[in-house]
């Protein structure tokens, strides 16, 4: 065990009724800070670290909880930036599955508290196999990271709720930073193009402030989410992870039974759920997967189903007729736009724990950091 | 549109109640089928087919709904037998995300019917990029099979009810034979070995003709199962597709909310719902990940959940004190059990919904076949 200097400042409510709220609101703050440490005026930068992307040919991602959640968004990016062959797999099923690693394939670790029993486990079943092992940590002193190759840390400053909210946006901007990466050290992203993703990566934080304004609304929905035993989540591509979170946070926090689909598997099986009980939240920002995705959505109204439509403006005016509820987003890039929607995922989950009188910060059976299996 | 000649004493209920129940009786005898079309007295035969595993270094499965599950197993043999590394996708994500395929790379699509939408436009996507493309499917003139270079029929006979059981075993059936295949071509089995894991197959259709008689203690739990609004399923390793494929199952035809979870995932959020009111149904056989899986069920049962333990007469022995009823399975060798636990998954589902007066072989808002996006 070691001991951790704490900014006393950074572990008080600071007027805020829950360390969660606290924490969904520091986002902004935090993503610039995490922006500013691996984006120099000149580029990207990680400081003292040494990754060779060319010499690479696969990457295998390994996390737990919301953590794996940061590794699903990834593989897009890594995939569809950089060209780059990844795998993830949550770490209690790696370590048992005893996966080949091939030749040229770095091994990724992402675990807010780097204690991780499972995602240790796992590291070390990759250690002499993988070309290069990479942590991504909160805590920089942890287990994860000293028996890392590299380690880059989130710099998300001490989470308290149980349920991961500014660790989950700062994994994914320290990720998306290191796919850039990737895709101009390969040669997918020439110098302009690298600097025309990085001007929408450090618009983030300031669109993200914004979205922080869909606050009321989140609550007055949840007053209705509150009420339900089951819900779902639908995305695709980008977004399903996205839905995935939403429904996790949901869980850990309200207890209410959210499972998340990817929409196009609703018509192999649980599209049978659907009914005027069930709420269905589709996470659709306006991209070019949208209108499948809205397709999805109208099977389900067609079943009776009420939809909460968590979109932008333009996805609002072209899909909203008929939805049950409408959660309107800021526009965004459609690239980062995971990074965005985390906030009605977190916020919804919020304010139904909150319309429902659970314990917030410190849910039942769970804990913050699992260092057991 | 083609006409499929159907013989008429396969679409008939033949004295069973619904068409699930006798196709989930079918199973020893399709299962047998199957075998002795690719497994001959000298060995494995793949007639007219020529499939080049040392050539091959890496097989990317993709599939939806039940399909997609017996891909998920399949990775497991596939990796561990033979050293191939396996990725599965499900099609309507696999689409769009457009992965990159890398050389050397076999693509296999399962899919019942061979005319699912996503899987059809997942095959086309991989045509000019995969080395070679293997479909895996029950009607042999189909679109799937057309425009595969491998055609392999599973030969499961004419499936009617929506949920799809027999398909399901005889696809695993059919990818157990190939992993074996390959991982003998690959000269990681020597004659004898692949001889030892042939006869285990061969054992199959007999354990599970004898894992039929479940069907009295199936119906007893379904009673109770029958009152639960959500149901948690748990599994690791090769039974953790397993747990998915029970929890669509009862999705599917009974409308209960059910959901599968690795179980090493239970602690990282899921764990936060359990309480009296939610079963918790663990699948696990006495194998190297039973005492794992046992201690995530111990979890469950310290917080108050009700656990199904669905196990053999050992892991019973050893588990089974405090838990809220037990389902004993037949001994089974561990590498081919997902095959044999087909069958609780199945019954349990088919007795919930017969409880609970559901329409069995048509359920609400589902289609057998997903020929639309």
């Amino acid at each position: 065990v070691k001991t951790v200097n704490i900014d006393a400042a950074r572990v008080d409510k600071g007027g805020y009724k829950h360390f969660m709220a606290k924490e969904i609101a520091e986002q902004p703050v935090v993503m610039t800070e995490v922006l500013g440490h691996y984006v120099k005026s000149d580029g990207i930068q990680f400081p003292n670290q040494d990754i060779d992307f060319k010499s690479i040919n696969r990457l295998t991602m390994v996390a737990c909880g919301t953590a794996y959640y940061a590794c699903f968004v990834a593989k897009y990016w890594f995939e569809q930036l950089a060209g780059l062959p990844v795998e993830i797999d949550v770490a209690s099923e790696f370590r048992y599955r005893e996966p080949p690693i091939t030749s040229g394939t770095a091994a990724l670790f992402v675990s807010q508290s780097g204690e991780t029993a499972d995602t240790l486990a796992a590291l070390r079943y990759c250690a002499g196999k993988a070309d290069k092992i990479i942590a991504v940590v909160n805590v920089p002193e942890s287990s994860i990271a000293r028996e890392s190759d590299v380690v880059l840390p989130i710099l998300a400053g001490v989470e308290v709720g149980v349920a991961s909210t500014k660790a989950f946006t700062n994994q994914l901007m320290t990720l998306a930073v290191l796919a850039l990466e990737a895709a101009h050290q390969r040669g997918r992203l020439t110098d302009a193009e690298l600097g025309d993703y990085l001007e929408n990566l450090r618009s983030l934080p300031g669109i993200l402030n914004t979205a922080l304004g869909i606050e009321t609304r989140c609550e007055e929905i949840s007053l209705k989410l509150a009420e339900a035993r089951d819900i779902l989540f639908l995305g695709r591509g980008r977004m399903y992870p996205l839905a995935l979170e939403g429904a996790l946070k949901l869980k850990e926090i309200s207890y209410i039974h959210a499972e998340a689909y990817a929409s196009g598997e609703l018509k192999h099986g649980p599209i049978a759920l659907v009914d005027q009980h069930v709420p269905v939240i589709v996470i659709a920002p306006r991209d070019d997967l949208f209108d499948k995705t809205v397709s999805n959505m109208q099977e389900v109204m067609a079943r009776g189903g009420r939809v909460l439509l968590v979109t932008d403006q333009k996805g609002a005016e072209e899909a909203g007729d008929g939805v049950w509820e409408t959660l309107i987003m800021p526009e965004v890039d459609a690239f980062f736009a995971p990074i965005l929607y985390a906030v009605p995922a977190q916020m919804l989950a919020y304010y139904t724990a909150v319309a429902k009188g659970t314990d917030v910060d410190q849910p039942r059976n769970l804990a913050k950091s699992v260092t057991v299996e």
